[in-house]
C-alpha cells in the first residue's frame, strides 16, 4: 500500500482497488459498478440521510430518470449550465422520438412542472420532497471513483415556500441536517457561500460544504441553493395567498452524492487501508478465530457473534480456513472494520475476549459478561478517535493567510477578500488556489489580502 | 368509490388516484412519479427482498443503467427478445456516440461481461448477486400504474454455478425466498412452468409466480429462469475446475418488480379503499383524536403514539383540526392502515383504548397497560385475516376444468394439457384464456382437455 501522506492520490486509487468497493472495468466510461461492500456503505449513508430528512419533515419521492427537452428548456440559465453534459435518448424501439429525452443531470426540470400542478393554495406550502437516485453527467474531465463520475448516486431535496424568508429558514434546516449527518460521517469541513460566478445555474446564491482533504485540497460534498423565485417564475409555480392573491413560491434545494463516501475514505483511511466511521461500517466488528485443537474456538466465536448481532451490532466471524489469523488481521484492517475480536485458546479457556480498535493502538481484554457493553464502548471510542482526527485535519491543513505569496503552500487558506473577481483571480494566478467564497461557518471581517479594501473571511484552495 | 366486484379495473384506477401512491401526469408517457405514500410501501417491499436475499447468501450490487450495443449483441436471442423495447442514448453533450447505449431493460448484458472477469476458478463459485433498480421498456401496450410501465422498479438476482445441478438448487432457493416473502405479501398465487414459446429470451426454462386477481385474471409477479450454459457460452463465463479444466458456468435469474405492489393493492383492497398487509403498511396504526374540552385528548394520543413507536410499530396521530373524526376514519380506511385507535373523552377518563382492525368488523377496547400487546395482536390478526382472504380468492377464482367450453367463464382454470401448442391455441380460441404452462405448485397428471393425450395439470387464464 502507498503511504497516504506521500502520495494521497495514488493511495486513494490503490485502496479503492484492494477494498473492493467498486469495479471500474465496466464497458461504459465513467460508470462504475457498486460492489457489495461499497454498496453496503453507501446504503448506510442513504439510510442516515432518509432518517434526518424524515425528522425535518421532507418526504421521499421518486421521479423518472428521463426529462423532455421541453421541460429542460423552460429555465434557460439552468439548461445552459448543463447542456454540455446531457445524455440524450433519441430513439425508442424503432421510433425516432419527436421530443428528445435527457437523462437527468439533476431534477429541477423534472420536479418543478409537477410542483406547478401540486401547489395551488397557501395550505399546500411548504412543500418539501427529496429523492435518492442516480444522475448522469457527460463529464469531460478525468473521472474518478466516487469523486467525479458520469453516473453517480445523488440525493436532492427540493422545497417550495410562501416567501423568501421561509425559504431562508429551510436553508438553516439544511444546515441542521448536515450537522446531524456529520456527527455520523465525521468529515472535517467548512461551509462557504460560493462567489456569484460559481453558483449553481439558476440559483440566487449557493452554499457549499467543503471537506478538507488530507493533502490540503478541498472536496465539495454538499450544496444548498436559494432559488428565490427564479424557477417558480419560469415553471409557473404559484399559490393563492390568504387574500386570494396569486404569488410565486420561493424555492430551495439541497444536494449530496456518493462523494460523501469518497470523502470519508480519503479522510479517515490510513496506510493500512480504509477506516469506516461506526455508523457507515458495513461490518462493525470482525471476529477472527485463532485455530487450536485444545479449545472450541469456532463455537465460542459463533456465540459471541450471535450475542453481538442480538445487541444490534453488525458483526461477523471470518471462518475461512485457507488464511492465517495474521493475514486476516491485515485484511480486515484494510477493509476498515472498526473493531476486531481475536478468539484463541486462552480467550476460550478464560472466558474472555481480546479487542483491538482500528483507530487506536493496543489491545484490551474483557470478560464475557461485559461483551455487549465493552463492544459498544469500543465502537464509540473508535468514533471519538475519528472525530479527533478530523479536527486535526483541519488544524493541519487549513491556515490563515496574510500574504498571497504564502498561499502557494499546499494548504487550504482563509484570507480576507473584498468579493471582487480581479482579486480572487490574482490569488488563482499567483498561488493556484480557487476561491470557494465567503466563509459561512467561520465568518469574520478584515482587509482584502490583495487590494486592501474591506473584505470578509473567505476560503481558497485547490479543489477535487 | 367503485364497487370492486363490479368493475375491478375501474376500482383499481380510482383507488390509485385517491390513495396518492403515484402521479401519472408526468410529461413522459408511461413513466410515473412515486409519491411519498406509495414509495414508502415499495421501500418496505424492497427491504423485505433485501433481508431474504441476504439470508440466502445473495449479495447486493448496483450496475450502471447504460449498456453498450456491443454488450447487448453478444446474445442474439436475448437481444431479439428486447430490441423492440429499447431506449437508445445516441448523443452526449455535443458528441454523437460511436457506440450507442441502451437503457437497461434487464441486466444480463450488463452483468455477464463482468461475471466473465470475476469468475476464474471453482473457488469463485457459486457467484450470487442481485440489484434493485429501475428498468426501461418501450411498451407499446396500454400502460397502467405498477402493472405495465415504461420505467419500473425491478429486482433481479443473477447467479453462476459449477454445473446445471447446482443451478437447479438455486432455483429451489428462489422458491424458498418467494415463500418467505409471500408470508409478508400474502398474495394468492400458483407457480407455473411457462410453455417453451413463452419463456424468457435466452432461458432454458422459465418458472413464473402467477397471482390470482379478484376478477379471475392472473398477474405474473415473479419469474425464475434456468439459463444453463446459454449465456455463459456467449459471454464466455468460464472457470477452471478442480482438475484445471475450463468449464462454462450454469446460470439462473430471479426477477420481481413493482407489480408486487400492484398485486397487493388489487388483491387486498375493498370497496372502502386500500388494505395493506402489516409489514408493507407505511402506517400500521393511526390514532384519531375525538376532540373534547373535558379531557386532554391530544396529550393522551401523543403518549400512546410514543409508546407504540418505542415498541417498533409505525404509528401516527392525525392531528389535523380541519377534518372531523368521521372523515378521518374514512380517509385512513381508504389509505389501508391496518389498525385505528380512537381516542375520545371516555377513553382518556377510563384509561382505555378503542381499537378497530381494517380487515375485520367490530371494535375492541383494552386497558392502557395492555397497549403494546393488544396492538401487536391486532396487527397480527389483520395479517391472518388477509391470509384467509387470499386463500378465499384462490377458492373462488381458480376452477378445475373438464371441458374447454366451461373455460369461457371469467375464472382461472387448471386443466390437463399435453404440452402441444395446437391444443393450447384451441383453448385460446374458444375460451380466450392464455396458457400459463404446467403447474409446479399444483402438479398432477391426466388426459389433455383438448386432444385426450397424456398431459399434466396446467393453468389457463386471462392475464394482466
Amino acid at each position: 500500500m502507498q503511504a497516504k501522506k506521500k502520495d494521497f492520490s495514488e493511495w486513494y486509487n490503490e485502496i479503492l482497488e484492494s477494498a473492493e468497493l467498486s469495479d471500474k472495468r465496466y464497458p461504459v466510461k465513467g460508470m462504475n459498478i457498486w460492489l457489495p461492500y461499497g454498496l453496503k456503505a453507501m446504503n448506510l449513508i442513504d439510510a442516515a440521510t432518509r432518517r434526518y430528512n424524515e425528522e425535518f419533515g421532507i418526504d421521499e419521492v421518486s421521479f423518472p430518470v428521463l426529462i423532455t427537452r421541453n421541460q429542460l428548456e423552460v429555465e434557460f440559465e439552468h439548461l445552459k449550465g448543463f447542456e454540455g453534459q446531457l445524455y440524450w435518448v433519441t430513439r425508442a424501439g424503432k421510433d425516432q422520438l419527436d421530443v428528445e429525452l435527457a437523462l437527468r443531470p439533476t431534477s429541477e426540470a423534472a420536479i418543478y412542472p409537477m410542483f406547478s400542478l401540486w401547489i395551488r393554495n397557501h395550505a399546500d406550502l411548504p412543500k418539501k420532497v427529496f429523492q435518492i437516485c442516480s444522475v448522469y453527467r457527460y463529464e469531460t474531465k478525468h473521472t474518478r471513483s466516487f469523486l467525479r463520475m458520469r453516473e453517480f448516486r445523488f440525493y436532492e431535496a427540493h422545497t417550495a415556500h410562501v416567501n423568501y424568508e421561509d425559504a431562508e429558514k429551510q436553508i438553516r434546516d439544511y444546515m441542521g441536517i448536515w450537522k446531524k449527518l456529520n456527527e455520523i460521517f465525521l468529515i472535517p469541513n467548512v461551509i462557504n457561500r460560493r462567489p456569484d460566478w460559481d453558483k449553481f445555474p439558476g440559483a440566487q446564491y449557493s452554499l457549499a460544504v467543503d471537506s478538507i482533504m488530507p493533502d490540503g485540497r478541498t472536496l465539495q460534498v454538499a450544496t444548498m441553493h436559494q432559488y428565490g423565485e427564479n424557477f417558480s417564475r419560469t415553471y409557473d409555480i404559484k399559490y393563492s395567498d390568504e387574500n386570494g392573491e396569486q404569488r410565486y413560491v420561493s424555492q430551495t434545494t439541497y444536494g449530496m452524492s456518493e462523494r460523501l463516501l469518497g470523502g470519508m475514505i480519503g479522510i479517515h483511511g490510513d496506510d493500512k487501508g480504509l477506516i469506516f466511521p461506526p455508523e457507515i461500517a458495513p461490518i462493525q466488528v470482525i471476529i477472527v478465530p485463532i485455530p487450536s485443537e485444545k479449545a472450541d474456538i469456532s463455537g465460542f466465536s459463533a456465540r459471541i457473534n450471535e450475542r453481538l448481532k442480538a445487541a444490534g451490532i453488525r458483526s461477523s466471524v471470518d471462518t475461512r480456513d485457507n488464511y492465517t489469523p495474521g493475514w486476516k488481521y491485515n485484511y480486515w484492517e484494510m477493509k476498515g472494520v472498526p473493531v476486531r475480536i481475536e478468539v484463541g485458546e486462552r480467550e476460550v479457556n478464560e472466558g474472555r475476549i481480546t479487542v483491538i480498535i482500528r483507530s487506536s493502538k493496543g489491545r484490551k481484554t474483557f470478560t464475557l459478561a461485559e461483551l455487549e457493553t465493552a463492544i459498544h464502548h469500543s465502537i464509540s471510542e473508535h468514533g471519538r478517535k475519528l472525530f479527533e482526527n478530523s479536527e486535526a485535519v483541519i488544524r493541519e491543513n487549513v491556515k490563515e493567510a496574510t500574504t498571497v505569496e504564502e498561499m502557494k503552500q499546499p494548504f487550504t487558506f482563509f484570507a480576507y477578500w473584498c468579493g471582487r473577481r480581479e482579486c480572487s483571480d490574482e490569488i488563482e494566478r499567483v498561488a493556484e488556489k480557487s476561491c470557494l467564497g465567503v466563509s459561512v461557518s467561520h465568518p469574520g471581517k478584515g482587509k482584502c489580502i490583495v487590494c486592501g479594501a474591506d473584505g470578509e473571511r473567505s476560503m481558497f484552495s485547490r479543489t477535487y
